[in-house]
């Protein structure tokens, strides 16, 4: 039990991933718990960038594609990711944005499924997610139908032999909580359906079994527990299985069988390339692959471990130390939660703020959610100590609320 | 007129755009004729990334998307390239790549004209304008046609008011020929079709004028002559008397209206922006911006007159420093042609290699073109000069022949 800041020092001193911070640049005058929004910055990162860009695009120009392997980055970063969510290395590509990604398999996914007109999801799917299908959906226009579910207890008795396939968030961006892989994929094929897993806020953070679960398509992204950078790009996967079988609509020269010969039609790559479309954004992608790099010899579980510990410490503490500040735990208590811890507060926004102010960086979801991140590559248990200490103070002093009147202009 | 290289650095000191040279790296030991493929890296270009990813990522994290204003970075690349275009700032935003803001438009284009069935381009258009035609037509499904044309001449005859859009790149991307993007706007227009140009190859290079010539909508590329990096987030272009009416069936979260009330809803933004998707890849950007900051303050009829030098003086000294060597140009000579040369030859692809191996960079395209792009802003006329004096002593002393032989791995 940790009782005091030096239980927690203690517990980083005996921690196995706690070498890994010195693989990152974390700001020493911030509390950084906002790594499922955007990862922090490898060091190794600097360096891959300076090369690609001043070495490689600046000395070699043109010839880099093919000198500095530019033209496999996309395949290779795919393999190098594929260990984090239980795939063979030949079914994951890195390739444009989460939302495109997602539009080329859901939109795969209704073609095969053409007898079919339903799209299950939940309404508390991150809305990106909604926004594709309706977009999709609207396009085709040929009666396909969003049906969302408001609870996990709706699943069984949405998933019924009209659907074509169903697409939810493995860890809910608001939440934490996570799904069961396995359950949910078995429960739609039994009727029938394709799954597409979105694994934004999973890949790198827990173990991910998509091989396992027997899951058809996913996608992910970069910029989170991957630490890919910025817009880093994004991730998809289709099962072996399924590859030869998907078609994406947005068929660009990238995902062309022979791109260099161009011909005036398009007959798609063999395997997972056909789900590429144009150009990627190299420098981007660069950096996503550096921190690819750096994670190559970390063990999940060990992640895993310590991100439910961080977890189960911060819930502690918050719940001992601002018990009386009206905190409504959120997030799952057992290993149903993610990576975050999310507290409901009818004022989350004013104290959000003020913890930014302190030094202590979570985010703001609403409607009044405060949301926590914990990384455990470079998140350290004195750090959850250290945060919860400035929320503590800020809810002991009323500061939030001062804080407050003077975002809006107000000071009385 | 051009007699020795001597008089090629007098027309270089005599150069207005000579001093742009200085804000670009290029190799001493290269003359790259390769912009129209991958431009030059700026050298602020260098010191930008170093900030964002050191300063703005590394240090302020996720504060970053507010504090160093990420999140109006696609609007305001979008602004700082209307200039190359004849677009209102307001008309354009940078997001993804070509091929996927191809797939956006040529969608809503369809939508937007439903009762027409019909796609007209041209056969000898960059292959993935046409997959991403055929992309879309095969996700349709519902009887849509790529009518493809051979020849400007039956451009005329093609677009009938069964037309939905034309859809047509600029500047030919192997012979360099300039559309007339007025005339064939009209045509569009007076057979009731939208039009979408790809101004791939003349971004940069060439004055384009999309307000002028009243186009419906456009997309073009960031890493060619607007020297953005590899990979570079592309553009796209909507007309502001249309930006209501279009709906990109991509309806990211980036395109909505408020996209972090976090609705399960989609409401497009108004305007331009609504045609962004996912979260961009910040990185590849910001050196888009750097460029574009770079080019700020070029004249582009200076770069037009510049480009347009270096071509007429490279096809006079191909043409007679290398008569009898079986080059035929399929460039046009005159103001038609972009800011590329090419020439047919039998064996362009070993002499491409001999080139490449003497540190002339041109490219190969199927079946039989040498291409060589001019970048007046980083290239010289000595450089045109020197390029052309290494073609003639690989033709002359069938160098390029033993290179082939060399490259079989056949020396005889």
């Amino acid at each position: 039990m940790v009782h005091t800041r030096n239980d927690c020092v203690a517990r980083d001193n005996a921690d196995p991933l706690a070498r890994m911070r010195e693989h990152f640049d974390v700001p020493d005058d911030m509390i950084y718990l906002d790594g499922n929004s955007l990862g922090a910055l490898p060091h190794a990162t600097k360096d891959r960038l300076r090369q690609t860009i001043e070495d490689q695009w600046g000395l070699d120009l043109i010839k880099s594609w093919n000198k500095h392997d530019w033209y496999t980055m996309p395949l290779r970063c795919g393999q190098k990711l594929s260990k984090f969510i239980g795939a063979k290395p030949t079914e994951v590509v890195c390739a444009d944005s989460t939302s495109v990604n997602l539009f080329k398999l859901l939109a795969t996914a209704l073609a095969a499924r053409s007898d079919r007109k339903v799209i299950v999801s939940e309404r508390s799917n991150f809305p990106t997610d909604l926004y594709i299908a309706q977009g999709l959906i609207g396009m085709l226009d040929c009666g396909h139908e969003l049906r969302l579910i408001d609870s996990d207890a709706e699943i069984e008795t949405a998933i019924q032999n009209d659907v074509a396939v169903v697409m939810l968030t493995h860890v809910d961006y608001r939440s934490g909580r996570v799904h069961d892989m396995k359950a949910i994929t078995k429960k739609a094929h039994d009727a029938g359906a394709l799954i597409l897993w979105d694994l934004a806020h999973s890949a790198g953070a827990l173990p991910v079994e998509l091989n396992a679960a027997d899951a058809d398509l996913a996608v992910g992204c970069g910029y989170k527990y991957l630490n890919g950078g910025p817009g880093a790009p994004a991730f998809l996967y289709v099962a072996e299985r399924l590859q030869e079988h998907v078609r994406s609509p947005l068929s660009g020269w990238m995902g062309h069988a022979s791109p260099f010969d161009f011909d005036a039609s398009y007959t798609p790559a063999k395997g997972i390339a056909r789900n590429l479309c144009g150009t990627p954004p190299l420098l981007s992608m660069a950096a996503l692959e550096a921190s690819l790099d750096v994670m190559a010899d970390v063990n999940i579980l060990q992640i895993r471990n310590k991100s439910l510990e961080l977890g189960n410490l911060f819930i502690n503490l918050v719940e001992s130390r601002c018990a009386a500040h009206g905190f409504r735990l959120i997030s799952p208590r057992d290993e149903t939660r993610g990576s975050q811890v999310s507290f409901a507060h009818p004022d989350s926004f004013p104290i959000m703020q003020a913890l930014i102010d302190g030094h202590v960086v979570g985010d703001f979801r609403s409607p009044d959610i405060l949301r926590f991140g914990f990384t455990p590559l470079y998140t350290r248990y004195v750090d959850v100590w250290d945060a919860v200490d400035v929320l503590a103070g800020i809810m002991d002093s009323g500061s939030w609320n001062q804080q407050q009147f003077h975002e809006r202009g107000t000071v009385t």
